[in-house]
């Protein structure tokens, strides 16, 4: 945000985007001859013959498969690490995440674990995670049916630790995907509310992105582009899922919002929610963000006021004077989403754990706070928590 | 330009942008031991002390260099060839582009021929060019000390064969740089009128990839950003140009015009341009532009005329409501550049050969009309040339 800022660009990734695109994996030059699909444990990548036609493309590519389907919604480091177990047993040479952010980040981590020695968190530089570098990982690629995560756009993988309750993100230039194809036909049978909360997802990745004391000129051209976007077409596609242009409007916009994060990064509203789902492996991740979003950008309100004003120039599309008017059209969005006024109790949260969150988004993603675009005091983050309980 | 348009992004480069950036050639990671740094044959690189600059830097990086000073402004086969053939039996691993495009599309081609036999005409896939595959180049650095080209954020390289009259822009993912430093504070000794040739060089990278029937909603994204900044900043680093924030600012437009280029496609006003130098060697690239702009993009007013109204948005940031905005803003911002009402007779090119460069155009350059929003006849082709001409 300074006036001459120092920056740097670089995201290796060669991102293929459109309808119809998936069939390009039956051409493209793959990074390898024999690919572990990671999946959910859900039924929909079966159920909506997606994993069918990734392995019959594959077949085409003369590219052998096997699956791996165990992963969950909050994906878990035991997961990752059977996973690249059975990577190395079979020999595979590359990894395809296929779904939702959950698989994508997976098939990120086991492709860190499939050439590196020891436990998945030995790697993670926080929390109880020991640091250790990682110097290589198998190519990575990246093909979401859900729009939200940018995943498919950035290095980062998030990985819940269910012995230590820590959810951390991780990454390096080794786990950006080598290749991502977002197709938006791949989106159409997202029911509404999961639709809602992932685009919220990628909604906060650029408005925190936007925020972050980190931004620079080309992430707040990435980070706008996906506000309007996300303003605009996400209640589009929330009420009418098969309108194909509002869901690859969304899918890009959720695509920009990755490449945000590879060039500014999330604010500590993504340390508070990891906190959460770290110990409600059940919270959606979008669910949670938009618990605490009204309060936690209210807090933020007279620190960033012209960027807030641009964030609502972008929305609205209209002059605006107040930095109130983006929290106005965000609460806006959320109603016109059907998802205004969520609360933590909804999800299992109990009031007396809400210090513990605090401890918790600290230790575990506490370099997120050192770039808001001011300290939060312990306090604070406690109170975003309780106003957002119920 | 599609509803639910398809399209890729790819830019492998790392760039690293800013002032006082250039020092990071002391640590980043090169991608070879012995550099050659290629230069113009004028003296500004010596002159300003940028060549000595980027030696002691690359020794401290214990990185090996030695210099190719004989580039000229429209960069000749001839060099490529001499400079490649130094390279190879001075064993050096990579090329570092140091100045304005001509030397940084020259080190792209320099690397191309420092590992692939025959004619660098052989690999030319238009014009006399035989078209022989690339398939592997020496490592490049790009570090512009002007701003205009964006060939640092591009795999393209223009050079002209001097015996047969062409200059024809080539390139592939081979020949995208590893590293781009572009430090705003290389290009505050460039003198007013360059200042201007070579931001409108920029803004035309910019506003023909909008125009182009090949844009993507990413291109239009690096386009417009591009075309504000420009419009906005130019006369200013025109008029001043130790004005250091609004040197920063064209820089940026220039790389973003770049990421343009590496996403939607320069159109035929480009293809023009190229005739021109070929015939005219001492023709300024951004003049001959300039020269041609107004009756060329008065061409095509009515063919996309919401696209015309958005560029004139972008520059007066106010609603526009009629196509020929963008014609009206575009001379304004020439005359605030001091640069309205070239005329191609002021450079030497005379009537008689316009008829002739109309085929050139074609011949050397024709894959370009063919992104125009229309296709041109070879009368309109000849007409804005005429038009042009006095």
């Amino acid at each position: 945000m300074n006036a001459n800022p120092v920056f740097s660009l670089h995201i290796p990734t060669r991102i293929l985007f459109g309808c119809g695109e998936i069939k390009k994996l039956a051409t493209e030059k793959l990074p390898g001859k024999k690919a572990m699909i990671v999946i959910s444990s859900g039924t929909s990548m079966r159920k909506y013959g997606y994993l069918d036609k990734v392995t019959s493309l594959l077949t085409e590519n003369d590219v052998d498969s096997i699956v791996y389907d165990q992963i969950l919604p909050n994906p878990t480091k035991r997961h990752v690490m059977e996973a690249a177990a059975i990577c190395r047993e079979r020999g595979c040479d590359f990894i395809i995440g296929l779904g939702g952010g959950s698989s994508i980040d997976s098939a990120k981590a086991i492709a860190v674990m499939a050439c590196n020695t020891g436990d998945y968190w030995d790697y993670i530089p926080a929390g109880s995670g020991k640091g250790r570098a990682v110097t290589k990982a198998l190519p990575i690629v990246a093909i979401p049916t859900t729009a939200g995560t940018g995943t498919e756009a950035d290095p980062w993988t998030v990985i819940t630790n269910e012995d230590v309750h820590e959810k951390i993100g991780f990454g390096n230039q080794h786990t950006f995907p080598t290749l991502s194809i977002i197709d938006p036909e791949l989106m159409v049978s997202i029911p509404p509310h999961l639709t809602a909360y992932q685009g919220f997802d990628a909604f906060f990745h650029a408005a925190e992105g936007f925020i972050a004391n980190c931004a620079t000129p080309i992430s707040d051209l990435y980070a706008l582009e996906a506000i309007r976007l996300l303003y605009k077409y996400l209640p589009v596609a929330v009420k009418d899922g098969k309108n194909l242009k509002a869901r690859a409007k969304v899918a890009w916009a959720s695509t920009l919002a990755g490449l945000v994060e590879s060039t500014s990064s999330c604010t500590s509203e993504h340390s508070m929610e990891h906190a959460m789902s770290a110990f409600h492996p059940e919270l959606p991740h979008g669910a949670g963000l938009i618990a605490i979003s009204e309060v936690y950008f209210e807090t933020f309100r007279n620190d960033c006021m012209k960027r807030y004003m641009k964030m609502a120039e972008a929305m609205t599309q209209q002059k605006s004077n107040r930095p109130s008017d983006f929290i106005d059209a965000l609460v806006r969005m959320q109603k016109a989403c059907d998802v205004y006024g969520l609360q933590l109790s909804q999800f299992g949260v109990k009031e007396k754990d809400l210090p513990q969150m605090v401890q918790n988004a600290r230790e575990t993603m506490g370099a997120l706070f050192t770039l808001d675009p001011r300290p939060l005091t312990d306090a604070e983050v406690l109170e975003i928590y309780q106003k957002s309980f119920k």
